[in-house]
């Protein structure tokens, strides 16, 4: 079994492919920068990018995790074209070249947020308000669509929120377990927000097992489990020894940002399989003992 | 004023063109088949041709009316999904390179039809149900949402039913008429389907109109007027003399196919501020006669 993940050295795709690799598939990463044998070397939005790539891997199966991410700016950046315009010619050559399955990753953005209960594939309305939320659902739809002629298997992996090594510091948990882990104050929202989330390492390897499964359409990607943010805050300050300090209320809250988003977790647990590794407050504090060694190496340096 | 029209020697483009250049505007047309000064040869979906086309014209506006096109398949075929890409690089190039304005090519067929009453752009919800359908509707959506950021402005013309000059022999009016000419029987199905009827001369002028305007958004091109299937034939039947002869049932009614499509025209008549240069009855007349001359250069051959 070939499997190509093109961002496979990205925030989510490095645990893909571990995942992957766990499971003793043969992984090549689509990459700018090669690090191993089975990396490809390639900026996928260089023009012939899409047709090279797959006629040099010769997949079985795709998981398409590259797309821009940079912090603030994706939401809204021109790039989002580039990257729809990649992805329908991604999928459009692995029909052609024989890929057997195609996956490729979503958000919780595309949704219409119920007030209560959780976001599900089936019933929840769709209402992407971004150019990146409303650029991913388009080339959701066009690829189910396409998918339906047969050829190839579509699924969509659509991620909650992601928290875990590596992450940008200037997202949530990134920004509060590191400037606790130096004992610094950690500003944040009124926290009131309610959201589902759910460690990187575990999203990877749901994904990975998404794409390992037969399962087709939209999926989410989440714990299922419903965490104020204030509560979240509070288990990291308390796994740094409570010395630190949250500062509530020193960001101010968004007036676009919903009070809860939570996933039905149905499809994952029940038709993909997936049970996470290990528990959210597990996580969290692997989390922020990994924000303390990044510590510990600057320091050293 | 220099306007770029994309398949600008297609059904549609040809008069989108024709009517752009009795305004006295710069039109240049890419197409395969040059043959004017104003013609750019090109493939848009050669690899680089939207930054080649784009730097080289550096049109005002862009009419983006080249897509798929071939009769029944384009329906399924996945040349869709390079046309969509190419349409969100086609504008993402656009908005780089200082155009100010990006006309895109849409269908009735994106509307959920209403059984009664016609397809409003602001009300009728979207459910496309074909890959070509659902591929346009989805590059509305995204260049829609990313004219929001400001830059350019968008307008999306929703085509309903046309028929006139060099339309394809397989499709309604074009294998009615064509046939009474040489009078031979006509088949078509019960006719009993209601539809929205519009000159393509018409169709192309209305597109120019909007081209040319500041409305933005979907805008249907249609002329609002409901008309059965059987007395289109008819009428073109009267037309030839009421010499040739309908097969009425001769061909199958699709299942998939409604009983009602017709366009809302309020934007397109109040906003843009257009009226079709003849009636329906008129440009049938004049579609007749061009398809005896067709017959008659053919016989002359």
């Amino acid at each position: 079994m070939r499997i190509l993940v093109t961002g496979g050295s990205g925030f989510i795709g490095r645990w893909v492919v571990e995942a992957l690799r766990k499971k003793h598939a043969d992984v090549f990463v689509c990459t700018r920068t090669p690090s191993r044998v089975t990396d490809v070397a390639g900026d996928l939005l260089q023009l012939d990018a899409p047709e090279t790539l797959v006629a040099k891997v010769r997949p079985d199966i795709i998981v398409h995790a590259a797309w821009c991410v940079e912090p603030d700016r994706f939401w809204f950046t021109p790039a989002n074209l580039d990257w729809g315009a990649v992805t329908l010619r991604l999928a459009r050559v692995a029909a052609e070249m024989g890929v057997r399955r195609f996956v490729g990753i979503g958000t919780c953005f595309e949704y219409d947020w119920p007030i209560e209960g959780q976001c599900c594939e089936a019933t929840t309305p769709i209402r992407p308000t971004t150019l990146y939320a409303t650029t991913k659902d388009s080339v959701r739809r066009v690829i189910q669509e396409y998918a339906k002629g047969g050829g190839f298997e579509f699924a969509w992996a659509r991620l909650f929120y992601l928290f875990g090594p590596y992450e940008h510091p200037k997202r949530l948990v990134a920004s509060v377990a590191s400037r606790l882990a130096r004992n610094l104050p950690a500003p944040l929202s009124s926290g009131t927000a309610v959201r589902d989330f759910m460690d990187v390492r575990d999203a990877g390897a749901a994904v990975a097992a998404l794409a390992l499964s037969s399962v087709t359409g939209a999926v989410n990607i989440g714990s299922g489990e419903a965490t104020k943010v204030i509560d979240l805050a509070r288990q990291l300050q308390a796994i740094a020894g409570g010395t630190g300090q949250l500062q509530i209320g020193g960001w101010p809250d968004r007036a676009e940002e919903p009070a809860r988003i939570v996933a039905d977790v149905f499809r994952l647990r029940d038709e993909v399989g997936f049970k996470p590794a290990a528990s959210l407050s597990e996580r969290l504090q692997e989390t922020f003992h990994w924000w303390q060694r990044q510590l510990t190496s600057e320091l050293q340096l």
